[in-house]
């Protein structure tokens, strides 16, 4: 077999419209909260019917395009972030975006199936606003676990980074205010899930391992808006919520 | 984004050179073994730097092509045979190959990485021989596990079947005959392995669930050979080991 043609099923508008501040895995973020629509290359009829059953499962495997990376090509090696960007390793080894095929497999929660539309909402995703998406299946209880013995690679040497998070005065009160008038197709945040899930990206430290940047003002878009925010001593302090441009 | 074309990088030769047999999720049979060689779109050197690290990990992901059933087309829902074949499920709540884009995901154990070739060996797995692989990385100790509850659809109240397995005199040494001259390009066994390769898959009662069949004696083609095995009161009999055709 050689080259073989695949066509999105649908696309996922998610809150992250950026891939800095995009958590390193799966899980990482509950509140990182995604909308499957489907493609409308098939009638709704058979979306809805193709996804009979689904509803009943919590957890859902996704399997994208990293799309944003095809334009760049693939590379046989890698410096993982959470190595400090110190190590190389092969691709095959990581879950880096600049892979051969460009395919990426995420597993995410099912908050609640829309019939109608038809619609998956998910939550805990890493996937960018935008991501077109190739095939769904639930997550198996014992296909999809290891049995005997686990080896974990390089991923049991990594840094767990970890902050913990705090607010300049007004900040999440401009949050409040940048949520008005939000897009109907991205998720849906009300102001205290919106503050609690920048407080749940910036805990895991987003800054790359290799340039923590001392006592720069970091720029992160959510959704749409800009979060200004420093770091020093293991502390984030949200400084203030732009309007993104 | 509209279509969009991937290559595999390799493919896997596995012990399953037939569909029925082949266990209904990867984990279940450890000895079902398999190799996978690259492709000679690259040069070995680019294949080996892309799988550097990989080797310090137990479990894989593949991401494959269920190649054989692209001729058949997709179908919206499909009959789960451990559901019986009575009840529909939308084809992604399921793991039926007859999917759009035809992607499959399977996790499997690196028993042994050889750089030289470069060639992944490989246990537990559930692939046709042949399969085309578009991309492997390794298996997420936090990334790839819910977090939270879970709920599991409809393979809650699957059938877990199960037999007792049984040999007729002569069938043993039957196999041990078929395996001599094995072409080396498939995974190897040793009698005894290959003997306990037919009892884990006869155990998982490879018949679909809605056809049992009576007092019928079944053909299940495993490596180069054909296993003829009747079953009753809940006891698999190997009859007897058959050169393929």
């Amino acid at each position: 077999m050689d080259a073989f043609t695949v066509e999105p099923v649908g696309t996922v508008r998610t809150c992250f419209p950026a891939k800095f501040g995009i958590p390193r895995q799966a899980g990482l973020a509950p509140l990182a909260r995604g909308i499957l629509r489907f493609s409308e290359s098939r009638p709704r009829e058979v979306w809805r019917e193709a996804l009979r059953g689904i509803g009943d499962f919590s957890h859902l495997w996704l399997t994208f395009v990293f799309d944003r990376a095809v334009a760049q090509g693939w590379r046989p090696t890698t410096r993982p972030p959470r190595l400090g960007g110190r190590e190389r390793m092969g691709v095959f080894a990581t879950r880096s975006p600049h892979r051969p095929n460009f395919l990426g497999q995420t597993l995410a929660r099912l908050e609640r199936f829309d019939p109608e539309e038809p619609a998956l909402h998910l939550s805990e995703i890493d996937l960018l606003d935008g991501t077109p998406v190739l095939d769904l299946r639930p997550w198996h209880p014992q296909g999809d676990h290891p049995t005997g013995a686990i080896a974990e690679g390089w991923i049991a040497r990594a840094d767990g980074g970890g902050l913990a998070v705090e607010w300049a005065p007004g900040a999440r009160e401009d949050l409040a205010a940048r949520l008005e008038g939000a897009d109907p197709a991205l998720p849906a945040y009300a102001p205290d899930e919106a503050g609690a899930l920048v407080e749940q990206i910036l805990s895991l430290d987003p800054r790359p391992g290799h340039d923590r940047g001392g006592d720069a003002t970091w720029a992160m878009r959510i959704l749409s808006f800009d979060v200004r925010f420093t770091v020093s001593d293991g502390r984030a302090r949200v400084e203030r919520i732009d309007p993104g441009v």
